[in-house]
C-alpha cells in the first residue's frame, strides 16, 4: 500500500498513474488469427479451440439438451436469485427508453430522432474458474429490451467442452438467441468476419482478457462496433469520520479480489481513518480464499490525505474511476461535481458489489480512465439514433436562402442546385 | 453507372459493395509521426506543418487579430445564413437533452443517471479548396450546448499559413476555445498526447482524409475516445412515379461532386423512374463546376430497379445508407421500418443539402455501413451518462440475499463480504 500525505498537485497524475498497457505486443497474434479465421471459417475456430481450450468440438452451438441439463444444475435459491437481478436490471434499463420529439427548426421544416436497435450483437462472456454470469444479466437483458434481433454470445469451454451452467441459465433466461462454445481472439474474429456456421454481427460486447481486449480493438478496424475499450477493473472509495473502517476496508477488498491488476484507491481528509481502514484490511484480508490475488493488487493500491473537499473532489475527476464509493456523511457536494466515474455508490450501505451483482446499475464500466470520455453500457449502447427530416415547399423556401448562401461558399454547387431547381419548379 | 433490373437477393451484397479502404497500408506512418509527435512536441507539429502544409509557422495557435481579421472578411450575407443554421443546429440538438429519472428498483434501492459533458474536446476541420466551416457548427455547436469546458478547434494551414475566414468566423461565432494551425496525422497526435502548447483532449470528432481517419484510429489505442469510423460519403435515393426527376438528378449529383469515392445508389419500382432521372443527370452534370469528380463518383454508382417496397425497404437496411432520401408517394412504410441509415430526408422538398447545412440535424454521419451499430452525432457525443444508487440501510437487506448468493456462485467471497459486513452491524 502507499500513503501520500497532502501531495502537490504536481505529483498526482504520477501518484494516480495506472499500469499501461500495451495492445502492440499482442496485434502481431491477433492478426494471425483473424487471417486464419476470415480465410478458414469454422475449420479455423475448431484448431484454435482444440489449442487453446484443450477440447476438440464437433460443434460450437450449444444445444438444446445442454441447456436442459445446465438448467436442471443450478439450485432454485441461485436461480431466483438471477431472476431477481434480471428484473432489477430491467427496470432500471427500461427507465432509459428516450423518446422522439418532433421540432420544427424552421417553419415547414421539421426534425426528429427515432431509436433503432442494433440487430445484430455479440456477447462475450470469459470462462476461466470463476463462471461471470451477472455479466449475462449485465448485456442480454438491455439488449432484449432494445429489441437487438440476434443476441450471440460467446463464451469459451472448458476442457469437458461446456460451459458453465449458470452461464447458459442466465443466457437462456434472458433470451440469448445462440450461445457459441468459444472464446478467446478466435470468437472476436468469428463475431467480426462470420464462418459457415456464425453470423457475424454489428457490435460486440463484453469483458475479457487482454487477448479479447486487443482482438476487440482489431475488429473495429474491420467496421464492427464495440462497447468500449477494456482495462483492469478499480474503485476509488471516499472516507470521512463518519465511515465505518471495516465496511470500507470490505469494499477495497472486493475490489482487490478481482485480480492481481485491479486498483484501489481511498482518499480521506483524516490520516486516522486512513489508518483504521488498513487495519481492517488485515484482519479481513486474512481469512479471503483469493487472498493472494488480492494482496498483490493491494500491493499497487494508493492511499492519499489531502485537506479539502475541493482536493477530493478535484482528484476524483483526474483519476475519472470505474467505481466511485462515497461513505461519507455529506455525499451530495460530489454526487453534484463529479465529471468523471463510470458508476456512483452513495452512503455507508452501498457496496460496490450491490451494483456489480444486483441494483439495477450496469456492472459493464469504463475502466482506466476512460470515464473521462465514455459511459457505462446503458440502453442506448444497444441501438442507434435516425434523425429524420420532413420538408414542406414552403418549408424550402424558407430556409433555401440560408443553404444556397452557404453550399456556394463552401463550393459545392451541385448542393446549391438541388435547392435551386426546387424553388424554380 | 450501373444499372440492376430485379437482382436476386443472393447478389445484393456484391452490387452494394463499397469500394474497401485498408488501414494497413496507412499505419505505419502513423505510428511514426504519433511517436515523433509523442517525444518531441511542438518541434514535430512544426516540422510536419512545413513538410506536409508547405508553411513554417511560429506559433499554431490562432491570434485575436486573425479572428478579428477574418470577421471582417466574411460578407454580412454569409454571416447571417451561417448564424440561421447555428440557430436551426441549436434548437434541434437542445431538443435532444436527456433528463434524468430516478427509480427504486427494490425499496430502499434508488438508480439514476445523470450527463456529463466531456470536459476536453478536439474538433478537427479539413482545409483544402473548399472551406467546410459548416462542419464547425455541426460539432461546435452540440458541443457549447452539451457543456464542454474546452473545445479546440485543429484544421490546417494554407501556403500563407491561414486558415479560411469561414471557418474562423464560425469558429470563434460557436464560443471554440482555442483554434490551432495543424492539419492532418500530427493534429491527431497533438490531440492524443498533448505538446507544449497543446493540451490532449479526451474525445476527437470531426471528417477528415485518409491519413486523417487511419490517425483518429490508432488514437483510440492511446485511449482517445473518437465520434466514428469514418469513409466516403453516400446518398440512397428511392424514387417513384411522383417524384420529379429533375430533382432526384440534383440530389444524386450534390453527393457525387463530394468525392471521387462517392457512393450514390438510386432505388425505383419503375425502370421508366431511372431512365428519367438519368437523363436529368446528363443534363445538369454539363454544367457543373466539379463535373469530372461527379462523374467519376457517378461511374460506380448503382441504380436499381425492385418489384416491392418490402425489397426496397430489405435493400435499404442491408445497405445501411448514410443518407437516405424518400422521394415517394407514401414514405411513411420507409419512415416507421427503416433499420439502419444516418439521416432520412422525406419527401420532394427535402434534398439532402438542406440537412448538410441547415435543417438543425446534424451533418457528420455513419458511412460505409456503419449505420448498423452507429448513430451520427448527437448531443449524447458530446456527454458521458453516470450512474448512481443510493442505498438505505433496509434497502441493503432487502438486496443482500440476492448479492450474496451471486457473488458466492462466482467465487467472489469479498464481493459477499461486503454485504455481510454491514447487514452485521
Amino acid at each position: 500500500m502507499n500513503l501520500y500525505l497532502y501531495p502537490e498537485k504536481k505529483d498526482w497524475e504520477s501518484i494516480l498513474k495506472r499500469p499501461t498497457q500495451s495492445l502492440e505486443d499482442l496485434e502481431a497474434t491477433v492478426n494471425q488469427i483473424f487471417l486464419d479465421v476470415q480465410r478458414n471459417g469454422d475449420i479455423a475456430l475448431k484448431k484454435y479451440t482444440s489449442m487453446f481450450d484443450g477440447v476438440n468440438l464437433e460443434s460450437l452451438l450449444v444445444s438444446q439438451s445442454e441447456f436442459d441439463e445446465a438448467e436442471s444444475r443450478v439450485s432454485e435459491a441461485l436461480k431466483k436469485a438471477i431472476q431477481a437481478a434480471k428484473k432489477n436490471i430491467e427496470s432500471f434499463h427500461k427507465s432509459q427508453v428516450q423518446g422522439s420529439k418532433k421540432i420544427e427548426t424552421v417553419s415547414g421544416v421539421s426534425c426528429w430522432s427515432e431509436t433503432r436497435a442494433i440487430e445484430r450483437i455479440g456477447l462475450y462472456i470469459p470462462g476461466g474458474t470463476a463462471p461471470l454470469f451477472s455479466t449475462v444479466l449485465m448485456l442480454a437483458a438491455p439488449a432484449k429490451i432494445a429489441g437487438c434481433k440476434q443476441i450471440s454470445l460467446f463464451s469459451p469451454p472448458n476442457k469437458q467442452g461446456k460451459i458453465a451452467n449458470e452461464i447458459l441459465y442466465a443466457a437462456k433466461l434472458c433470451g440469448v438467441d445462440k450461445v457459441y462454445k468459444l472464446g478467446g481472439i478466435q470468437a472476436i474474429a468469428a463475431m467480426t468476419f462470420g464462418t459457415e456456421s456464425i453470423e457475424k454481427v454489428y457490435k460486440i460486447f463484453g469483458p475479457g482478457n487482454q487477448f479479447v481486449t486487443a482482438a476487440k480493438q482489431v475488429a473495429t478496424k474491420y467496421g464492427v462496433a464495440i462497447d468500449m475499450p477494456a482495462g483492469p477493473s478499480e474503485v476509488l472509495v471516499v472516507a470521512d469520520a463518519t465511515s465505518n473502517p471495516a465496511f470500507v476496508a470490505a469494499d477495497l477488498l472486493s475490489q482487490a479480489e478481482h485480480g492481481v491488476d485491479s486498483q484501489v484507491v481511498l482518499l480521506s481528509k483524516e490520516e486516522t481513518v486512513i489508518e483504521k481502514v488498513q487495519s481492517k484490511i488485515e484482519t479481513q484480508l486474512a481469512v479471503l480464499p483469493r487472498k493472494e490475488i488480492a494482496q498483490q493488487a493491494l500491493n499497487n493500491s494508493v492511499f492519499v490525505v489531502l485537506k479539502e473537499d475541493t482536493a477530493i473532489l478535484e482528484m476524483i475527476n483526474l483519476y475519472a474511476p470505474e467505481h466511485l464509493i462515497l461513505a461519507t456523511e455529506t455525499p451530495d457536494f460530489f454526487v453534484q461535481n463529479v465529471q468523471n466515474a463510470g458508476s456512483v455508490f452513495i452512503g455507508n450501505y452501498a457496496p460496490e458489489s450491490v451494483g456489480d451483482y444486483a441494483s439495477g446499475t450496469n456492472h459493464t464500466l469504463p475502466t482506466s480512465g476512460f470515464a473521462r470520455a465514455f459511459s457505462g453500457v446503458n440502453l442506448s449502447s444497444f441501438t442507434k439514433r435516425i434523425t429524420f427530416q420532413e420538408i414542406s415547399k414552403q418549408g424550402l423556401e424558407n430556409i433555401a436562402e440560408t443553404v444556397m448562401l452557404m453550399a456556394e461558399a463552401e463550393g459545392l454547387q451541385a448542393h446549391k442546385n438541388a435547392v435551386a431547381i426546387r424553388l424554380k419548379s
